[in-house]
C-alpha cells in the first residue's frame, strides 16, 4: 500500500533534488540521471493525485522543474522521458490513477536499475576488446573507462595506460590515480603529447558526455584532437557510453549545445586580470566526427557510430518520437 | 691593436659564458648562439697564441666547453661551427696569426650581426603573409612570430589572435601578454581547444627550435598536433625561423633529440608522490612533418619545407661538411 | 457513396497524367509523385472493377504506364510502389472490391498527403542545424533547401548564402533570387568558384535526386566535387531530402542510372558545329558517396548517409520488397 | 513418421561429421556450416528422447562437439546457433518432444535450403553492380565472387578480371581458372602488382571469411592493402558475403581471431632450416576497416558495411543474444 | 651604329606599348613581357644619353610606367626585372654608356629569344610525359599545354581530351577547337563534370599564371578543385610553366594578388539587376597548393613543385634580390 | 707510361663486357655502373688514338655498345655520362691526345672509386636514423638496406626486422638470410602481410632501382603498397640509395620505364598453360609518389625526395645537360 505525502514535504524533497543537481553537489551524467529519476518515482509514490489528469499534470511540473537545473546534460532528459513517455503513452489506456501510480513507479525503477547495470554490461563488453600487452590511451575521467581497463588488468591483461592530464581542470589525474591503484602502470602527459605517444598506442579509449544521431560523439575538450592523431597513426579510437547518452533531439535536427565554463579555470584571475585585450575561451567540450570513431560500446553492444541514429529508435521509438522530445528537451 | 690578455682572466670569462648558458641565465636560440659566439670572439681577441695552431687549438678547446652546456640546441653548435668552419678552412692558407685572428674576428661579428638582422628581417617578410581582417593562431612563444604579428599590426592590418596556454609551462601567457599589450585582441585557449577553434583560423603561425634537413619542424610539444588540425581544417601552417636553426647534421643522418624535462613541470611533488604506479612522461618538444608546413619564414626569404636541405646547404656548404659537423656535434 | 466512371473518361485522365509528366509539364521529384498516385487514386475511386482481380489488374496497368513516363525518375517509382504494395498485400485478404477499393485510396492519401507535409518537416529540423552568423554554400535549385535557409532566416538567424550558378542551366540564378528575394544576402559565384570560398562557408547544404542504400547521393552533376572540397576544409555538408527519394532498388544491386542530357544546354549547336573532333558529355547528376555527407535530413529525422539502407527497409519492407520492386521498377 | 536410431550408430554419424569438418575433408565457410546443422539435423530426426530437457541436452552436446572442431569458424557457429536459439526459445512453450523435434527439423532445413540459395541471390544482387567494360580486381577464391562475375559475363558484359595469385596458397590460380574457362580475359598478377594495376581497375570485388558488428571485413590476408589501394584510387570495394558470415559476438565486444598457419606454407622446412635467426608470420586473414569497403553484398541486399551491426540485430536478434551467443561461442 | 631617336618620338612608342597593354591589345602573360621588354630594348638603343646614370634613370622610368600597366601580371615584373638586374648591376663597372647600352640590348635580345623558346622547349619536355592512350583533362587555354599535346598527337601518340569549358568566359572552348582541328579527338564538358570523369583522365594537364616560391601554382579559377579531385583518384596533375611565371615576390613573402573581375562576366547585367540582395564573386583565379601537383615543367626541366624556391633563386639571385625586387614589384 | 692494346683484343675486352651485363652475369646496379665504366677506362687507357677526335670517337662508340646490354638501367647511363660528360667537356681544350686520355682515366678512376665509398657512407649515414629497439619492414634484397641495418646492430641498437619474401623471385629471402646470420632476429612475411604488421613498425626501409627528377622511386613491385600501408599508419619509409641512381633524363620529361619480365616467374608453364583466357603481368617495377617517402639516403646526404630534381642538377649540371643525356639516353 502507497502513503500519500502532505503535498510540502514533497515538494521540499523535489526542492533538494533540483538544487543538488544544480549547484553539483549531485553530479556525473549517471548520477544525475538516476537522482532526477527517482525524484520522479517519489512524487508517482506519494502525491496524492485528484484524478489521472492532475496525476500526470504534477508528474510534467516536476520534470520541468529538473529539467532546468542543468539544461545540457543529455543524460537528465533521457532520464525524464524514459518515464513520462510510458506516462503519456499509457495516460488514455489506464482505468484509473492506480494502474498509471504503478506503471510509473515501474519505469522509474526499471530505468534505475538499468542505469546501474549498464556500467557493468559495457566494462564486461569492452574488456574483451583490449588485448594482453596493449597500451591504451585515456583522455579526462570516465567511470566506463576506468570500469574497461580495470576489468582487462583483473583477467590478467598486463596493459599499460597513458593518461593526459586533461586541461583545465586535470581530472586525467583522478583516471591515473585510480588505475594505479589496482596496479595498472599509468604514464601521465600533457595534453598535448597526445600525438608524441601515438604511435605507441593501441587503443584509445574514452567516454562520452552525449552522442548524436549521426554518430558524432560530444566528450572533454581535446578528444577530437586526439580521435585525430589516433586516425593519423591508425589506432584504433573506442567510445564507451551508456545507451541514455545518446540525444534524441539531434535526430530531429537539435545540435548539442557545448558549455562554455569559467575563465578563471584556466588562469588565475589576478593574472588575467594584469594583461590587457586579452579574454579566455574555455569550452567544455568538443565534437569528434564518426569517421573518427571506430565503435560506441554501449551496454546493447558494440556498434559503429553510424548506427547512433538507429540505437536512438531503438530505445527512443520514432514517430512518436516528435512530440515528447520537444516537450522534455533541455536545450532551449 | 688589439691587447692580450692574461691566460686566467681569458679563462673566467670562458667559464662565465658557459656557465650562464648552462644554468639558463642566458636562454633562448639566438641570445645562446650570440653568447657563444662573442666568447669565441673575445678569445681571439685576447688569447696570445704563440702560433697558427696553438690559436687554433685554443678556438677548438673553448667551442667543445661551449658545446657542452647545452648538448641539444641547434643553434649553439650553428654558430660556433659558423665560426670554425672559417678558421679551420683558412688555417693553412694564413700568412700568421694575426690574418687568422682578424679573420675569426669578423666572422664572429658577422654571425652576431646577421642573427640580430635575422628577425627583423623575418618580421618584414613574415608581415607580408598576414592579411587584414586574419585569425591567427600561435602555439608557445617565439620572437619571431611576436614580431611578425605586431609588424602586421602596425602596418594597420586588423588581426585577431588565438594563444594557447602552452602547458606544462605557460609560455602562451607571455605571448598573450606582449599581443595584448599593443592592443591586439588575443583568445587565450587550453591547447586542447585548437581544433574547436580551428575552423575560424585562417593561419597557424609558430616559431621552431630546429629544422630538420628534409623540412621537418622541431618545436614545442603541441605542435604537431595543431598542425594536423590546421591540415584537417585547410589553415595555413606558417613556421618562421632563423636559418642558423637549420640542423646541418640531420643532412649526415642525425636525427634530432627530444629533451626530457622534469615531471615537476606537470605535476607537483607532492601530488606524485602519493599516486601508485604513476609515472610522467614530459617531452618538450615535437617532430611536425613537413607536409604539414606550408611555408618556413626565413631571413632569406619563404621557402617550402622541403628546401630546408637547400638551404643548408647553401648555409653550411655541402661537401666540406662532414668533418667539422661532426667535429662540433651536440648530440653525442 | 463512389461513382464509377465510364472506361474512355478514365483513359483520358490516365492518358492526360502520363503525357504531362513525360513533357515535364508537371515537374519536380515531388510534385511528379504526387501527380502519379493522384492518377491512381482516381483509378481506385472510379474505376467499375468486376473483381478483386481485374481492379488490381487495371492499377497494375496504369502503373506501368506512368513509370514509362519517366524512367529514371525515382520519387516515381517510389510513389507507385507506395501504393501498390499495400493493393498487393492486401489482395487475398480482402472480402470484396470495395474494402481493396477503400485501402487503396487510403493508401494514395496518405502518400500526398505525407509528401505535402514532408517539406515542412525537413524545413523545421534542417533549420535547426543552421546558427546564426553561418555562411551557407548551395548548389542548383532544391526546394528542401530553401526552405531550411528561409525558415532560420525567419528565425532571426542571419545566415549569408554562396550559391553557385550551377551549369548548364542555371538553376542556381532561382535559388539566389528566392532567397535574396526575404531579405537573406545571396553572393552569386561560378561553379568552379567552390573551393576558393570553401574556407568562409560553414555549412554546404543541398538537395538530392536520388540516396542509394549504401548513404551514396546522387544529386545535380558538381554537388560531388563541392562535397569533396568541403571535406578538404573540414566544412559540413547537409544534405536535405525526402524519404521518397532513397531509392529501395539499390539494396537489390541496382545502380542510379545517370541521365545523360543535350550537347546543346552546353555549347550553342551552331558554334559546336564549326568545331571539329568535339563532342559534349553532359550528365546531369553526378554519385557523391556517403564518406562526404555529415547527414541526411528526411521529414523522418536527421540520419548519417550510412542508415539510408536502414531507412528504406522501414519504409518499404525488407522479406517482401524483391519481387514487388522488381514489378515496379523504373530501370529496364 | 520418424524412426529412432540407436544411440551408438547416431553417434558414429556425429563423429564422422566432426571428424570430416576437423580435418578440412569438408571446406569451405558454406559446407561447414550446412554439414554442422544437417548433422543436427539427423539428431533431431532420429534421437530417441526421454523428455523435451533430453532432447535439448542432447542437441546441446552434439553442437559443443561441432563448435570444437574449426574454432575460428563464424559459420560454423552461426548455423549451430541458428537452430539452438530457436530450440532453446522453443522449449518452454511446447506441449511435448515431437513439436519439438518438428520445430528443429525445420529450423535445420531452413537455414540449409537459405544457405544454398543464398549464393544465387548475391549473384543475382551483386551482377547488377557490375557494368559492360568493367575491370575487376579480386584477391583469393571466393565462389560468390565467381558467381558474380559469371553471372554479369553470362549476362553480355564484357568484362576484364586482374586476379592475384594469392599467396601463399595460389587459390587466385583456382579463381583464375574457373573465370577464363567461361572465356572471361583473366590477368594473373602477384599480390604486390595490386596498385601497379589499380588506375585501371572500376571495381575490387572480394568475398569475406567473417563480418564484424562495426562492418570490418576479415578476409584473406592481403585484402586490407588491396582495399586501402582501392581508396587511394577511388576505386570501389565490394565485398560479397552471406549474413551467416556476419560475427554476433562482435556485438559483445568479441574481436575476431586470425588464425596463424604453418611457416612452410610460406618457405619449404629445409630452407628456413638453413636460415639462422629467421621465424616466419603467416596469418591466414586480415581486416579491412568499414571505411575502405562501399558495400557488401549479401543475400539480403547491398548495405554499407556500418549497417553489418543492424543485419546482426535483425538475424540473431538482440535483447536475446547474450546468453545464446556466449553458449554457443566458438572463440574460447 | 645606333641612331638616336628624338625624346618625343621615343615617348610615343613607350606610351603607345603601354597603352596596348593596359587595354589588354597586347594579352597573354608571354607577350606581354615581350612587349615590354622590346620596349625597354628601343629605349635602350635610342636614347640619347647624357650619362651613364642618365641612361639608367630613363630605364627605371620607363619600367615604372610599363608596371603600372598591368599591376598583377607577374612575367611582367619579371620581363622588366630581367633587364633591369643586369643594368644596375653593371651600372658601376662600366666604362661608358655604350659599354651598358650593348649591355642593356643583349640582356633585352636574350629575354625574347629565351621567352620564345620556352615554349617549344617545354612541348618537347612535356610530350615525353604522355603515353599512347593516355586520356588528358586540361582547363582553360593554355598555349603550353596545347603545344605538348599537339606534339605528343604528332609523335603518334593517340590521346584523348577532356576539355572544360571554363566558365566564365568559355576559353575551354578555344582550347578544345585547336586541339580538335589537328585531329585529336576531344570532349566538352562543364567545369562541375570534372570529378564525374576523372576516373577515367590518365592526366590532368594545365599551365599557370603565376607559380609561388613553395610551388603554390596560381591558375584559372578551378584548377584548384579539379587537382584536388585528381588527388582523390590517384590521377596525375602536371602544370606546364615558363620560368618568368615564377614570382621572385613570394620569396619575400609577397602573397600573389587574385584579380577580381566584372559580375557581368557571370549574369547579364538585366538579370543581375532584376534580384534583390543579390551579390556576384568572380575571382579569376584560384590558388592550388603543392602537394596536388605532381610536376611543374618549365622550358628548364622538370620540377616537382616544392623546387620553385630553388628555381627562383637560379633565375633571380638570392642575396641580390630583395632591394631590386622591390624596386620592381607590381603588387603595392 | 701507357701500354696502347692491339685494336682486335681491345675488342674482344669490350665485347666480353657488354655480354656479361648483358646475360646477367654482372648484375646489380652498382657492378653493372662500375663494370662499364672500367671498361671505358680500359679503352682510354689501351686505345692507340689518331687523334682527340678519334679518341672520342671510340669512346663514344663503346658507350653505345655498354648502353645496350641493359637500356632501363639508369646507374648504367649514369656511369657512362659521368666520364663522357668531362671527356666532350674537355675535347676542345685539351692540347693532344694524352692530355684527355688522362682526363678520361682519371674520371672513370673516380667514378668507381665513388661508387664504392657510396655504400659505405649510406651505412654511416642511414644507420643513425635507426634506433635502439626499432622494428624495421624491408621489401626485396638491397646492399645499401643491409648495411645500414647491419652497422647499426653492430653499433649495438637491438633491431628486429620484418622482411618479405618479394614474389615472383623471393630475394626477400636473400635479405632474411644476411641479416639472420649476424645475429638480427628477422620475422619473413609474405608480401601481402605488410599491413598486418605495420602497426609494429618504426621505420619501413627499402633500397631504390631508379630515383625520377621529382623525387618519385622507381623500386621492387610492391614497394608502393608498402609505402602506402606505411602512410596510413604514420610509419616512416626511408630510401636507401647512391646518386647514380637519379635518373637525369627525368629532368627532360622522360618517364622511367618499367621492365615487364617473364610470365613464368610467376606460374609454371605446364600450370599456366592448361588454363584458358589467362594471362600474366609481371611488372619488375613501381612507382612510389615523393609524398610516401620521408627521405632518401645518399652518400651526399639525407634529402627529402623532392630535393631529387636539385641533387641531379649538383651531379650532372644543367644547362649543359640535354644533349649530353640524349647522346647517352638508355630509353630509346
Amino acid at each position: 500500500m502507497i502513503i500519500k505525502m502532505p503535498s510540502d514535504e514533497l515538494s521540499k524533497i523535489i526542492e533538494k533534488t533540483a538544487e543538488d543537481i544544480k549547484n553539483m553537489r549531485i553530479r556525473g551524467a549517471g548520477r544525475i540521471a538516476r537522482a532526477a529519476v527517482s525524484c520522479l518515482k517519489v512524487v508517482a509514490e506519494r502525491y496524492d493525485a485528484k484524478s489521472v489528469d492532475d496525476f500526470v499534470l504534477k508528474l510534467d511540473q516536476v520534470s520541468r522543474i529538473l529539467l532546468n537545473t542543468r539544461p545540457t546534460a543529455v543524460s537528465l532528459s533521457n532520464g525524464i522521458r524514459y518515464v513520462m513517455f510510458r506516462v503519456l503513452r499509457a495516460k488514455n489506456k489506464v482505468s484509473d490513477v492506480e494502474e498509471l501510480r504503478k506503471l510509473t513507479i515501474d519505469a522509474a525503477s526499471r530505468f534505475i536499475e538499468n542505469s546501474m547495470k549498464a556500467i557493468r554490461m559495457i566494462a564486461e563488453i569492452g574488456s574483451k576488446r583490449i588485448e594482453d600487452g596493449d597500451c591504451i590511451l585515456t583522455h579526462c575521467h570516465s567511470t566506463a573507462v576506468v570500469e574497461i581497463i580495470k576489468r582487462a588488468w583483473n583477467e590478467g591483461k598486463k596493459v599499460k595506460v597513458y593518461s593526459t592530464e586533461t586541461r583545465p581542470r586535470f581530472q586525467g589525474r583522478i583516471t591515473a590515480s585510480l588505475l594505479g591503484e589496482v596496479g595498472i602502470p599509468v604514464t601521465l602527459i600533457i595534453d598535448s603529447a597526445a600525438r608524441f605517444v601515438m604511435n605507441e598506442v593501441d587503443v584509445v579509449l574514452v567516454g562520452a558526455d552525449a552522442i548524436a544521431a549521426n554518430g558524432a560523439v560530444v566528450n572533454k575538450i581535446g578528444t577530437s584532437l586526439i580521435a585525430l592523431a589516433a586516425k593519423e597513426a591508425r589506432t584504433r579510437v573506442y567510445v564507451a557510453a551508456e545507451t541514455y547518452k545518446f540525444s534524441p533531439e539531434t535526430l530531429l535536427g537539435q545540435l548539442i549545445r557545448i558549455e562554455q565554463r569559467s575563465p578563471y579555470e584556466v588562469i588565475p584571475e589576478e593574472e588575467l586580470s594584469k594583461m590587457k585585450n586579452v579574454s579566455v575561451l574555455n569550452p567544455a567540450f568538443d565534437v569528434t566526427p564518426p569517421e573518427y570513431i571506430d565503435i560506441i560500446i554501449t551496454e546493447k553492444g558494440v556498434i559503429p557510430p553510424q548506427a547512433a541514429a538507429w540505437i536512438l529508435k531503438e530505445e527512443f521509438g520514432w514517430s512518436f518520437t516528435k512530440d515528447l522530445l520537444e516537450k522534455y528537451m533541455t536545450y532551449r
